[in-house]
């Protein structure tokens, strides 16, 4: 069986580390049928549309997506992406690696992101001259589903430990924010309690200043879509920058993969841009769907290379793009 | 002249550091009147109100507030004394102290958080049984008074730096708060510009991952309410914790002084809770009232004393919050 994987570079080291991540998958014993799409800023200025309909159609209708990054279009891009893939749960991993320099290497921690609503659902208005607002949004079902997904993930040993007694954490600001982060929060832990998945929580301001003291304390995050890229990106920084993170957005039977990182216009087109990011969601791809051994044999070459093969300048090396990666196929 | 300073020390360790600031400021040449009033968990179970009207009436009418903690109740008390006190900025510093382990030592940054609105507003509404909104509210005149206000602040020297050509960061989420967060970069970076104040912008998640990375970039960050509070929180956690942190709610001609910390239920009681958030919050109110100098003397007092004098047990040593109160009311 092969697998319909829709390939958008986007912009700036996009079109460098996606090639990368597919040079990766198809050195692997896996069919893939690889369909190139358009989106980001280069496009925009083309056609005028920084997500062109035809790049939206064909990830709504692949088995998954690869996606690179894309410059000051990012949102007009991503967040499509994200609904043509009917995604509702964001997967962000962050984990330190041996031998990269990190603020805090025992970090090891996974986000999973409420990915329809919150402020994102955005429903913004201009009032009058002096004032505008916003209408977050929390739904029940959406607030469920998370949960579901969350509980099935601990209970598969997903999480960093790999135990499920270990549970999630849930971080809310239901302190302020009480009838709508109250009712995320209420229906998170039901969802817990009805599967008998330990859970707990804490505050999200209470967790930023938590997790840079001690992130051992922490294993598997449940948050609201914008707690969840904030802190997401604060665990970025703690194991040492956006160069090694990849995501992963499911949906219902489609999916969505990208590094966290952005376009990093200052090194963009130079051919030295870590791959890692792009790789490493290549193999929550792979996982996706259903390979899961190929996509541990591409986690252990990268980690294999992080730890004693070339790197990028971004930690410390020289290598090119092309080197990290080669140095990845060589070790599958 | 005598300054009316109404004391609230609220719960749990709020009861021994908020006595040790008051020690403090009574050990200096600066006469005020003290006058006691009551909030919190303790005051909610006996009155049925964690904030007594006389309070914050008290409040409202006094030159200052020294405010401890609250428990479960903080958000019941700390807002409306917030309100009570006409607050439209938060300033939050977060330093890193010669001799204290922290994350990242070379943390100097100061929050000037927008205090008033955002999701704080509080609009919430139970749609149905599977929907609640809330409604976030930003306007140009409060984003502008804000923006004044840092101006100023930078302008007189009060950054991190003391050099007013550092100007400030503004942090937001206008990618996707495209109306409302636009709205607020756009008033803020405006009032710079007529001003002449140096400022560059970023977005808040964007944020989360540099600070951790390098603290030296930024020096004095304006955000909207939420983001200051997640922000400064982990600004708090590269310092080394809660402990140290002082804030204050600066009001049109009142104000309102708090340690970040909260309650501290597992040490509360002991006589071990560490005061140096809630004495450097009395020198922020030194400050306020005009006595700058008076200011300078107490935090050169507790930096000297976290050097090496006697510490507690947040900070490794043993001592209690006498002791720590006594060494720095000695080097006054
Ligand atoms: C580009 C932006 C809209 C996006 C988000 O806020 O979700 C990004 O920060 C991310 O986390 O993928
Ligand atoms: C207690 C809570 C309402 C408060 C806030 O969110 O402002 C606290 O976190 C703070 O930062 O002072």
């Amino acid at each position: 069986m092969s697998h319909e994987v829709v390939v958008i570079e986007g912009d700036g080291i996009g079109r460098e580390v996606v090639p990368a991540a597919v040079e990766v998958l198809e050195a692997l014993p896996v069919d893939f049928e690889f369909v190139e799409a358009e989106a980001g800023d280069a496009v925009e200025e083309r056609t005028g549309a920084a997500l062109p309909a035809e790049t939206y159609d064909l990830a709504a209708d692949a088995d998954a997506t690869l996606f690179g990054a894309a410059g000051e279009t990012a949102a007009d891009v991503i967040l499509p992406l994200r609904e043509a893939v009917d995604s509702f749960v964001n997967v962000r991993p962050a984990k330190a690696y041996p031998g990269v320099d990190a603020v805090r290497p025992e970090t090891d921690v996974v986000f999973l992101r409420e990915n329809t609503e919150g402020v994102y659902a955005g429903h913004e208005d201009r009032l009058s001259d002096d004032l505008s607002t916003l209408t977050r949004v929390v739904t029940s079902s959406a607030s469920r589903e998370l949960a579901e997904y969350a509980c099935e993930f601990v209970e598969d040993g997903r999480g960093p430990s790999g135990d499920p007694d270990e549970g999630f954490t849930v971080a809310h600001k239901a302190n302020v924010m009480r009838e709508t982060d109250g009712r995320f929060r209420e229906e998170v832990l039901a969802v817990a309690d009805e599967r008998g998945v330990d859970a707990d929580e804490e505050l999200m301001d209470a967790f930023a200043t938590k997790l840079p003291l001690d992130p051992t304390q922490y294993g598997v995050i449940v948050c609201p879509n914008l707690a969840g890229d904030v802190l997401s990106d604060l665990a970025a920084g703690l194991v040492g920058g956006l160069g090694l993170l990849p995501s992963a957005n499911i949906g219902h039977d489609n999916a969505l993969f990208e590094p966290v990182h952005g376009t990093a216009p200052d090194i963009a087109g130079e051919g030295i841009a870590n791959p890692t990011a792009a790789i490493l969601s290549a193999a929550m791809l792979l996982e996706y769907l259903g390979h899961v051994e190929e996509g541990q044999r591409v986690r252990d070459a990268v980690e294999g290379v992080l730890s004693d093969g070339p790197r990028t300048g971004d930690l410390g090396g020289d290598a090119t793009t092309d080197e990290v990666t080669a140095a990845v196929v060589d070790r599958l």
